[in-house]
């Protein structure tokens, strides 16, 4: 049985349930898990050790490479199993974990994980369990639609668990491109040199003997939730196309553009959509997540080739690529994200980053990942990645949100992931704010003229105004740069009505 | 005459006056002139536009390395010359213009600017002034004390100004290693494996017919305003030497240690000074500036190799190294600041950055620049390029100042320039908290216990107890999180006495 997914014979031993892994995880261990922007993730042995805790509580240190899908971080969370988390996550219920204490989150810039596991600057992982399509011969680890922080969890950890998903399909070996740097103090340029530049292997090369535990599981991905683009998407993708043609006019790019870049969500999805209908052909991507938007551009002849971390499709999609994997196959590479996101490689290429802004201020400083300055949404992800070392940094929001209740746009963000240093570019429904050479009170002109809602563009004004009277390089009244957060504390509406 | 100095015969006759090379540069130009650090501006022909502008208005804008000596800022804006500044200064004339809106100032990542240039993001530099001590055989630059951007300033710009600089010796000649990196698409990795990686030529190759004035001076780099160390910096050096033998001990360094980078200024010497008493050796700097404790530990056999942009000394240490350049310069290259701060570099030869903060709060966010929020200090200078990739980020400032009546750490920082992702270490004369792996909240713990002077320990106590109480990933209470910096607006002090 699964001699085509065991391909090491001595490995057959090890197969057994999901529950009896799950029994290898000991309290207090630091445990790494496949599963990226909820692709690829470990399903049986998670959802087993959840099962589990329930009898008998437990606590582990949980590290991903970035978000689960099937549920998984809701039930760990729900049976107490999870003290500590990082370095990304979704969850509802576990957000509400992390905002009340009970678990501490670690929110990292996605290619630094690893990084820090390598220098033993953090927690060694214990025990890893990482979805596989297959085990090669030789006991190498295929990985299945994520690669992320696998590889090296596999490599790092004293021991492994595999899970074998049949509901993954054996097509997907050779999609994937495993490379690690060399340690320090000899390290190498990382050869990545254009998007489609393969410079490692198809599998992730362990001892075998590591593997204590094989679980065959079959449980499909769960499918993307991103929603398909609305006026405000369409008109932020709009913008930036017009955008794009304004730099190839002046001859900063071409129509091929340069690498792109988008993060995970609805709006970035919705932008990658708006190059279908535009002048711009034979692009590449370089990028986290590959969304349906990038097979949709490979099918309409626009896309050459799309470099990613991982796969995460709507169900419908998800059918379509999968029936026809192949035809796909030789566009496509999934790197670990510490490739996929590596400052070296970004700043290489020249990047045009793409990421969603939760908030930004009149200066251009970025909030992606606390709601009033202290509830974590998701996390940074990697839009840090991208965005300090990309040719073009955008961060893309609607202007207004809970039906214009709460500006996107504010005199001073309640919290800072991206300071004005690395914003090139801003864009909302409303037009598009080009930061580029520009000093702060600059900044705030063009900000206010083109990205903010007309409900608040008077008291982001006003505001202004009196800041500039009172002076600074940056100027701010610090008795109301935070009113409109205060009041939507206080009041649920940035400004009284 | 100045054979030695211009060896390109068909240049002598370029030569010609300061006040003669200021009048090529007209009303409007964006000018790229050398300088990094105090070190190696050009200084005779801003000297000169500031006198002209006295009796002829005229605006530009300035680009440079970083710093400028010899009060030139501070000429050049008293004389209105200034329209735009960037990408860093400490000039307290040009600062003042600054913060009362009348020069535009883009503070920028320093190894940001000439990339931003090259891709025709930033205006163009019409004209550049560049101190050399020898223009070659072939028309080359032999640049001065600082590489900082004046070569790509040199490549970029229509027209080239020359300063020879006879109080800058020859010998210097040889120190430089101008590499410029290759266009995107096609760009290849930056070749430097250790920090003494030589990967490019000793001159700036441009084509001589550019050179439109050769102006002779002869005027010495202002010495640096470091202050030697006092109690508080040297106990702020102990507790990094004792941190970093705990990482000896816990084999994440050796005792070479790793690649060390040092921001300029007071502290941050102080902190190398540390270095001569410890068991470190063949350490080397893979840095910005170089000042006199590089010298000091080269001088007690400590350190191997400095790499640098710039060498800024005070006059007792410039006068002892420049009598004997012959016995350093094996050991020391001066790079453009695009290498010296590129992330590619710093990330693979895994620096242990250390930089000063002007405040830093709670959860480990860092101001570097702005006081309250909204003057402008100098700029974030290199401080970004170094703690986003280092092995190491480290921070460290004076846990009170003026007397007390600031603290230097705070419930929120008043600007953001370093994100609670970038930043692993940080040490005030207190002690040190090691940020690395912990959720925000156990940095708050940690950061109060061992960074906060007693002064204001029970007031962050107080400030965290409660704002833990309402909740959050990273707990605040807006209406509290800036008050000590409106109580030190409104009072002088953060705190009631």
């Amino acid at each position: 049985m699964y001699r085509d997914r065991i391909r090491l014979p001595s490995l057959m031993s090890k197969v057994m349930s999901a529950a009896d892994a799950a029994a290898l995880i000991e309290d207090g261990m630091t445990v790494g898990m496949s599963g990226f922007t909820r692709a690829g993730e470990a399903k049986a042995v998670p959802h087993a050790l959840a099962e589990r805790a329930k009898l008998t509580p437990l606590k582990i240190s949980l590290m991903t490479g970035a978000s689960l899908g099937n549920d998984l971080d809701k039930q760990l969370t729900e049976s107490g199993v999870l003290s500590r988390r990082m370095p990304f996550q979704v969850d509802s219920t576990l957000r509400r974990a992390i905002n009340d204490g009970t678990v501490m989150f670690i929110d990292q810039h996605l290619s630094d994980t690893v990084e820090q596991l390598r220098n033993r600057q953090i927690k060694a992982v214990d025990l890893a369990v990482i979805e596989c399509v297959a085990i090669t011969e030789e006991g190498h680890l295929v990985l299945s639609t994520s690669v992320g922080n696998s590889a090296s969890f596999a490599i790092l950890a004293k021991q492994v668990i595999v899970e074998i998903n049949l509901a993954q399909p054996l097509e997907l070996e050779g999609l994937h491109d495993v490379y690690i740097p060399s340690y320090r103090p000899t390290r190498l340029p990382i050869p990545v040199l254009e998007a489609d530049s393969r410079i490692g292997s198809h599998a992730v090369k362990i001892d075998p003997a590591k593997i204590v535990g094989i679980v065959i599981s079959n449980q499909p991905d769960s499918p993307s939730t991103v929603l398909p683009p609305d006026v405000e998407t369409q008109a932020i993708a709009q913008h930036l196309v017009e955008f794009f043609k304004q730099e190839v006019r002046e001859e900063r790019l071409t129509n091929t553009l340069m690498p792109l870049q988008a993060g995970i969500g609805t709006i970035a999805n919705a932008v990658m959509h708006g190059l279908l209908d535009s002048p711009f052909h034979d692009m590449t991507m370089y990028s986290e997540v590959l969304q349906d938007s990038t097979f949709d551009l490979f099918d309409a002849g626009k896309l050459s080739f799309a470099s990613g971390s991982s796969m995460t499709l709507s169900a419908s999609k998800h059918a379509q690529v999968f029936a026809d994997l192949d035809r796909y196959k030789s566009r496509l590479v999934l790197r670990p994200q510490e490739i996929s996101n590596h400052p070296e490689v970004i700043r290489r290429l020249g990047i045009i980053g793409i990421n969603t802004a939760l908030e930004f201020d009149l200066y251009g400083n970025v909030n992606s990942t606390h709601v009033c300055g202290t509830r974590m949404m998701n996390g940074i992800g990697g839009s840090g990645d991208f965005s300090r070392n990309a040719h073009l940094a955008i961060f893309v929001t609607k202007s207004i949100a809970k039906g214009g209740s709460i500006s996107s746009v504010v005199p001073m963000v309640s919290h800072v992931d991206h300071t004005e240093h690395d914003v090139d570019i801003l864009v909302t429904e409303q037009g598009l704010a080009d930061l580029r050479g520009l000093a702060p009170r600059e900044r705030a002109r063009v900000i206010i003229d083109n990205c903010v809602h007309p409900d608040y563009q008077e008291a982001l004004n006003t505001y202004f105004d009196a800041a500039c009277e009172k002076g600074g390089h940056t100027p701010h009244l610090l008795r109301e740069a935070l009113s409109w957060h205060i009041n939507m504390e206080e009041t649920g509406r940035m400004l009284p009505i």
